[in-house]
C-alpha cells in the first residue's frame, strides 16, 4: 500500500481529534505510517511548528512530504486520496448535510469539555444547554447502526469523541451529560461503535486518561479561575 | 440557469457569512434565486427553525427544496453543484491546504468580533493576539492579487469579512487590529477584492452597518459585564 517513509502522523496519545485520524486511516486499511508522538502540552517539536505554523495542533497528517491540518481537513484529505472504502458520500447534497452536521458535533465537543473544567453557573448552564443538543443527535442516530448507515462513516468519526472520551470528561468534571435511558440510540451507536477492532484499537488506556484531564482540568482552572 | 423557485437564500443584511453565499452565487453567475430576509436577532421565523433546527442561524441555502446550512459547506455545496468557475482546486493536496488556512481564518474572525466587544484586560490580550495571527495572512496573500491566485477563490471568500466587516468593528470598538504598513500584501488584496463588482455589489451600508454593530456590542456587553 503506502511505503511507510510517505506517511507520518504527529499525534498525542490521547487526543481524540488524532483518533479520527488514527480511525480514518485504519478504516482504508492503512497500517503502515509513521507515528510521531508530540508533547503538545509541555513541549512543541520544532518538527510540529514547523509543519503547523499556522494552528501549531496536533493532528497533522505528512503525506509525501506535505503536511496537512485540522482532523476534519485530514480526514477529508485521506477519504479523497485513497478511494476504497469510502467516508463521505458522493452526492453533494447528502455530504453538505454531514459535513454541517459535524461542524454541529465539533461544537458540541467544545462545550462538553467546557464542561468539563468549568465551575459554578458557568458549568450548569454549559451542562444543561449540552444535555439539550444531545437531542439532536439522538434524532440523528435513533433507528440507525451507525451514522453512516450500515458502516461507519464520516459522521461516526467526528462524534467518535462521545463514544468514549465523553465518559473520561464526565467522570473528571463530575457531571451527567449522556443518559443512556434518555437517548438509546446513541447509548446502542456507543456499543456498535467500540466494538469495532478498528476503532478500540486505537483508544488510549482508561485510568492514565483520566490522570491526564484530570491534570487538563487543573491547570485549565488554575489559569482561569484564579 | 436556474428556475428562481428552486433556490433560496435565507440571509440576514449585515452578516458576513451571508455575504459569502451572496459572494458564492455571484461568482457563479447565479442570480436567479429568492433571498429571505431573516430578523436573526429579535424574531427568528418558523422557516428558519424548520429549515436549520441543529443550527438556527442564518445563512440557509435551499435548493430544490433541501436546506443546507452554514456557510463553509454551503460555499462548497455551491462549487460541487455548480462546476464553472471553480471555487476550490481539484488537487486533495492544495484543497486540504485551503480548508485547513480557511479554519484558521475561522477563527481569527471569532477572535476579531471578541475583539470589537470585549473589555479590559480581555480586550488587550484579544487585541494583540489577533495582530499577531494577522501576520499569517500577510504571508499567505504577499505577492498575489488574490488567496485564489490571478482570480478569487474559496479562501478569499472566507476570509472576505477583513475586507470590509473588520474596519466596522475596529471603528465600534475602537480598536486598530489591520495596519496597511505593516500589512501592505492584505491592504493592497482588500484593494482588488472590492474593486470585484460581484463582491462589492453585496455589501451593507456602512452607516446602518456600524449603527447596527454598536447596538450589539452594547447589547452583549450588558450581558457579559454586569
Amino acid at each position: 500500500m503506502e511505503n511507510s517513509e510517505e506517511l507520518k502522523l504527529l499525534g498525542f496519545w490521547v487526543s481524540p481529534t488524532v483518533a479520527r485520524v488514527e480511525w480514518a486511516l485504519g478504516l482504508k486499511g492503512i497500517k503502515d505510517y509513521v507515528h510521531v508522538e508530540e508533547d503538545v502540552i509541555y513541549n512543541k517539536s520544532p518538527l510540529l511548528l514547523e509543519l503547523n505554523p499556522v494552528h501549531k495542533k496536533v493532528p497533522v497528517l505528512v503525506h509525501k512530504g506535505k503536511p496537512i491540518a485540522e482532523s476534519d481537513v485530514i480526514v477529508k484529505y485521506i477519504d479523497e486520496t485513497w478511494k476504497n472504502y469510502p467516508l463521505l458520500p458522493q452526492d453533494p447534497y447528502e455530504k453538505a448535510r454531514i459535513l454541517s452536521f459535524a461542524k454541529f458535533g465539533d461544537k458540541l465537543f467544545d462545550d462538553a469539555f467546557t464542561a468539563m473544567w468549568s465551575q459554578g453557573e458557568e458549568k450548569e448552564k454549559v451542562v444543561k444547554s449540552t444535555i439539550e443538543e444531545f437531542e439532536k443527535i439522538e434524532e440523528e442516530i435513533k433507528g440507525r447502526k451507525f451514522f453512516g448507515g450500515e458502516s461507519i462513516g464520516y459522521l461516526d468519526i467526528a462524534l467518535g469523541w462521545i463514544s468514549y472520551w465523553l465518559p473520561l470528561w464526565e467522570e473528571v468534571g463530575s457531571i451527567n451529560i449522556f443518559d443512556p435511558i434518555k437517548f438509546p440510540g446513541i447509548a446502542s451507536w456507543v456499543e456498535n461503535f467500540l466494538s469495532q477492532p478498528v476503532i478500540n484499537e486505537k483508544l488510549p488506556p482508561k485510568d492514565r486518561a483520566v490522570e491526564y484531564f484530570q491534570e487538563r482540568r487543573a491547570f485549565i482552572t488554575s489559569v482561569i479561575y484564579v
